[in-house]
């Protein structure tokens, strides 16, 4: 039986990041957290704190992908829209929710539970609320899309409660073979004839790079980890014909 | 005299980024490039190596931005496939060129130009080449977009030979307030009075957490640097309120 290929969408919401100023690494922390559930990200975005682009991405995306994640601007300050977005993507009310206000009561003093706080427990009509053990504040499930917070520390802090709620698929394995001192042109016409040979198995040719040292990975991606064992076998051989 | 906002997209290629294996860095790059040229970023994405998701992107972003950049993709091997993509984008041909073949002489003997290699001289009709003085292999100009390769220092190597190539508009100013052992929502309702209080300019609120330490950085941008020295006074007088 094959299973099927479960997908999903990464939106990174935030000025800071188009600027250079913030270098992401949610991306890369939640495609690694998705690999072994059986989940591929098929596509990431990198958006401004523009609400109109923020709801027409989220809508295209919860329509292309089984499932999306969005990170950054549900904060308490002004330029916090995403949740507003979000409601708005799927048409819903949004408004203060009372067992939002309680987890952030966790940390908060009432006294210190301003409208700027407050802001962060409000939640489109319908979501049901993602635990923040880091920082209190939740995300939230809307559909199929999972709303987390920017800060990568409280954004890893939210995982824990997505991961019950994924259904993966296929789950796809890697195996790499690192061949030093080659050049991918040597190796291209014999990659591409190993990846012909093998159906399902997909090839990557990554050089790097360090100083003086050059050379290649090359990565074949596959559901079968018998055929990706012989795969390694014949990279293995072909790196040994051209290392002489 | 008001200039206008320039813009640019950035398409981030390849399997390699989606699945957490390899961190973009190339975004922050440009970005920080660009700001002294007067180009913002408006978007970016990282896209799969897929044929059909590539060229849209490129035709959508090359009507949308006023310049478009982007990484990956085009080295020797089956899985390098921009150069083509960017051509169907632009419904041009595409072949082997003479100044391109040239380029790679620079780095390989005729004999080892064998027809892996030869890819890297593939180039749309009517493009003009961009020099990689790293490794040879060119860039190209198709239009406004600007087709960069994936590795970071060959891309940083492209940008000299396409910096008088852009024509920025106004420039965008930042001034940052770090405000330590303070809380966003302490600073939320000033900080929004005072963006309200400063047409143009626009006031982003990043909170950190180094181990025991929280904090926020409040970074204002806009235009006219004499408004944002007002704001930074502003800003500090706000944050003194609120440490105490």
């Amino acid at each position: 039986m094959t299973q099927k290929t479960v997908t999903a969408g990464v939106i990174l919401i935030g000025d800071e990041l188009l600027s250079g100023r913030t270098q992401d690494t949610n991306l890369s922390t939640i495609a690694k957290w998705l690999e072994p559930l059986g989940v591929q990200v098929g596509e990431a975005r990198i958006v401004a704190d523009d609400a109109d682009v923020i709801s027409e991405t989220v809508r295209s995306f919860s329509d292309r992908f089984d499932y999306v994640f969005t990170t950054g601007g549900i904060g308490p300050t002004h330029d916090d829209i995403t949740a507003d977005c979000i409601a708005n993507a799927f048409g819903l009310g949004i408004s203060e929710r009372e067992d939002a206000i309680e987890m952030l009561r966790e940390r908060y003093e009432l006294s210190e539970l301003n409208t700027a706080r407050r802001r962060m427990a409000r939640i489109p009509d319908g979501a049901s609320l993602i635990k923040n053990p880091v920082s209190q504040a939740p995300g939230f499930q809307t559909n199929n899309v999972f709303t987390m917070a920017g800060v990568p520390s409280i954004m890893r802090g939210m995982l824990p409660d997505i991961e019950h709620r994924i259904k993966g698929g296929a789950k796809v394995y890697s195996r790499t073979v690192t061949a030093e001192g080659i050049g991918e042109g040597d190796a291209a016409a014999g990659l591409a004839e190993i990846e012909k040979a093998h159906a399902g198995v997909s090839i990557g040719s990554y050089p790097f790079f360090n100083a003086d040292l050059r050379g290649v990975n090359f990565v074949a991606r596959g559901r079968d980890e018998a055929v990706l064992d012989a795969v390694e076998r014949e990279l293995r051989a072909l790196v040994a014909s051209i290392v002489v």
